[in-house]
């Protein structure tokens, strides 16, 4: 059997996974496409508009490329219609909208799964064993350095619903999956240092946030929007029977001795090549949870629960205090 | 225009090749296919035998991954059929059989492009684009070190021409490629300290090769058969200006730290996975050459030239003194 | 000219210094040594009380070993008695009491210079330098990794004053060093997940400390008491023009490929065995800056500021949330 | 009880004995000093001339650092004289003139220690005993790197016997340290490829020499006279068990990420700074061996070893012919 997709957004992200279904997945075809921009879209699919895209009786599940917010709507459409979803994150930048969505997902049977996609990355899937496999013993502090490249435009920050809800939201899944334990206290302190689009959108460029877990384990995020090196994508578990942490990848192990210094490559520098591996290896893992009706690995309560800790993140940087959840 | 190709044998690196072109490369694709083994082949490809593909008026170009001893006479039928031929290592084990088949070659205006890989390895792209941005200055040592995680199956071994011819072939063509100077005499120390399958074939299994190059640089390769850790592939340029060298690529960066030591992942340790974007990017430069009609990067002339190494090699530990290259 | 020097307490860390001064340090020699405890002191030396140490006319600097609740009385008798005083940190556990020996120096010309040894060590002044030379451009994240190999004993952890005035007090003023910056607010979450003597202490053991400097730059501290690996003491500087970071120091820099994993030697354990550089470049700084009468590169004010910080984040975890300094 | 020294000849490696005696080693001490040049001499130690020394009741022993063509006179006379002798390496340049002195050594109960000081460097020592403790399994490869920074002083070259002699004679000992087991073969590959002084003195200062164990294993030692990013000394053993390197050492473990490329610090420069460790530990071992009267751990008969796989490679390079040993 192949699972028939449909996919809604045909950006950047969009052509990741439709790339990744037609040539590395056996079990699955994109069958729809649906997006606003009709150029550049491949000649072997049927381009269609959202609602019949949805309500087509030839698909069995969707992919939602599409702008933030329109994914909750689209989500709890494509519940209704019977299809399974693979949803980008977030769900939304409220949590009543997500709530509300969940609810909707509830009276269904079909399977939502987000994008976190970074849970499979090589290296973070790598440390989860290892913390899996009780090399790290009981957790204590979780260690996330998570940095873009540069700032994105000024119109996708100003939608965007800041940078915690935009780009931590990643790490405060991540910190979430590595603990396996639940996060009760969020305290955030941010800066806005790199000016220029993140200034005239009024958010926040650095930040270093620290999660409390119920058991007294603590993870630390620093973030920035702008690393001037490039992609920085780093992490370290540390617990009473060891430590682990995974570096950068670069595109070479390359090492040049000069006259003055060693010198090596950057890390990789762009997020579809520093995180090829995970976005395929997330769609393989949605598609084989559709076909063998088993769950989906990151459910929709992964994505409240990390949104939960971005709008306490957001609170505690305003108010200047530690937030509590629940 | 789209490079129209047949393949002849199926096996491991013809489906490598055949993946490759199907999923991959946008301006090539496989029409035709020729193997004694009909089980798994891919539908969407007419298969036939190799007479017929080879004259098959649908192909430009043919890719050749059949067993050594078929190699030159199917480049020659090819060049005479005026088909591009792109044709696993070693063209023959044979220095005269290969002088026959360029001889061939000559008469014809085809390409004809060697599957050495490794040149299009990222990290050997990179030391060379040091070495001809002219950072490492006049070379003077390249240091190879290549060692295979377990020996062939014994009939492989009996007929692959013995581990210079076979393995250390690749060695050879990289330590011409990194110094882009001539070999001028050989000198091969060799043993067969690892038993088993190689002792019965009578073949070596250890060596260290010295290479004199015109100027006086040197290259220096070491070989196992049997590196217990898996796959190894590392090399080193020493120069004037500098010296540069690149390790081996792990399947994650993760370093554990526990009670008693530090612990990291072993090298990639099956060539496929080790050379998986130098298959992709020779592959990728072969099409492209056929398609605008520019030399290939690696000719008939290289693997000549390679060849001449190992058969030397295989004298110099016959003989057990340096031999002349010329 | 040789500065004179004598030593109060002769402890483990008593005993560094001691031995840095008479063989590595030729413009300064130990003439008196004052210990509860006239065991295994060096024959070279001549014994004495505290009280005719400090006032001898013989020597010309005093370095203060002894515990804690002695330093800031000895170094207000020394400032009296005309005495340069290099004294191991904390100043004291108070900071009434740091300002009021500040107070008593202030009335005096004698150089007193705190053992922030950290300061000395070569990673951390390469990281210095780098960001002086203008390579980190505005520093934006500065990050501290520091942990021990595990708890001090029960004793000592009662007089401690706590893991921050005891332990966390040394990255406090190695984040002030390399900010150099004003701190104005803290933020701590800590916890005790170790057990053992530091839940019988009612300290912690496990802390995050987030720091804001003046103009919205960040440090983030972790802080554990006990990492079965060793000893773990890594930096890293983020800014407009890169980052840079240093990694732990080891014994050797072996990597062993076996069967199943590499593996590499862990850090060096041993505080002394870390830092053995630092202690010696400290004394030297300090007997330059004596002889030469230049000022001490790490003074009372580095002290008190280190202390608030400390303080502060002793409030930060009582009450729950961040607190301003000053 | 210490053992009372003499040093005969106090230039740069005759200072560095010195003071590890002086300062770090408590069971002996340097009672007498002799040196043609006479200033710079330290004031606790009484000077005299090569014969007072030598014959002088107050001694037991002596440490050789003058040039290579006193070795094996002085050798002699402090054997007759019944002193300990530790000499710097290498014994002599000629192997008879070696063999006379192991004649005299034979005829009395002196301990001869040579200052083959690597094998006292925590990295190499660390190799060592991964291989003794059966982590390698049966050693089938050893690899050394051993480059300098730049070539000595002419004069010094021309009395130097050679690089063979003079420098690679420190890897040779190695190779054979490493390995546990007779040379039965060698053959050397050399040019001379950096101009200078080195061609001046008609010397060599680049080669690939290939040793041949009497099992059938191989080393494989490439040298340099002029690595221009300075001092480069790696070292590799490989075998049924695994495999295992030791990289080069740095002043400091930085990381620097600009905008177009990671930065470290080059390897320690000086042989003094890279091997600092091993000169202490060297002369501990050979202090401890006269005082409990043990073997010393390296002998007369490894400085003869070494200097015959020296002068076979010179034969293999005047020959261009592999030389049997033996």
């Amino acid at each position: 059997m192949k699972l028939k997709i449909g996919i809604i957004g045909f950006g950047r992200i969009g052509k990741i996974h439709y790339n990744n279904i037609a040539q590395q997945i056996e079990d699955a075809q994109v069958l729809l496409l649906a997006d606003v921009n009709q150029d550049g879209l491949p000649q072997e699919v049927t381009l269609t508009d959202v609602d019949s895209l949805i309500d087509s009786p030839d698909i069995d599940a969707v992919v939602i490329c599409s702008p933030t917010d329109t994914h909750a709507d689209y989500v709890e459409r494509c519940a209704r219609a019977g299809k399974h979803v693979f949803c980008e994150k977030p769900l939304d930048l409220s949590l009543d909208r997500i709530e509300k969505t969940l609810a909707v997902l509830e009276e269904t049977d079909i399977k939502l799964m987000l994008g976190f996609n970074r849970r499979f990355d090589p290296n973070f899937l790598k440390l989860r064993s290892l913390v899996q496999d009780g090399k790290v013993g009981d957790l204590q502090i979780v260690k996330i350095t998570s940095r873009d490249p540069g700032p994105p435009p000024l119109t996708y920050l100003q939608s965007s619903g800041g940078m915690f809800l935009d780009m931590s939201i990643h790490d405060f899944d991540m910190a979430r999956y590595m603990m396996g334990k639940r996060v009760v206290q969020v305290y955030a302190e941010a800066s806005t240092l790199t000016g220029g689009d993140v200034e005239v959108a009024g958010d926040i460029d650095t930040a270093v946030i620290t999660l409390r877990f119920e058991d007294g384990a603590l993870a630390v995020i620093d973030n920035s929007r702008k690393a001037i090196y490039g992609y920085d994508q780093r992490m370290e578990v540390f617990g009473s029977k060891g430590m682990a942490k995974v570096e950068n990848n670069a595109p070479d192990t390359h090492l040049y001795y000069g006259k003055n210094m060693v010198e090596a490559s950057l890390p990789l520098n762009f997020f579809m090549d520093r995180y090829t591996d995970s976005y395929l290896a997330e769609m393989r893992a949605f598609v084989r949870a559709c076909i063998d009706d088993t769950p989906v690995p990151v459910g929709a309560v992964d994505g409240k629960e990390a949104a939960k800790i971005a709008v306490a993140a957001i609170r505690s940087v305003r108010e200047r205090k530690p937030v509590q959840i629940d």
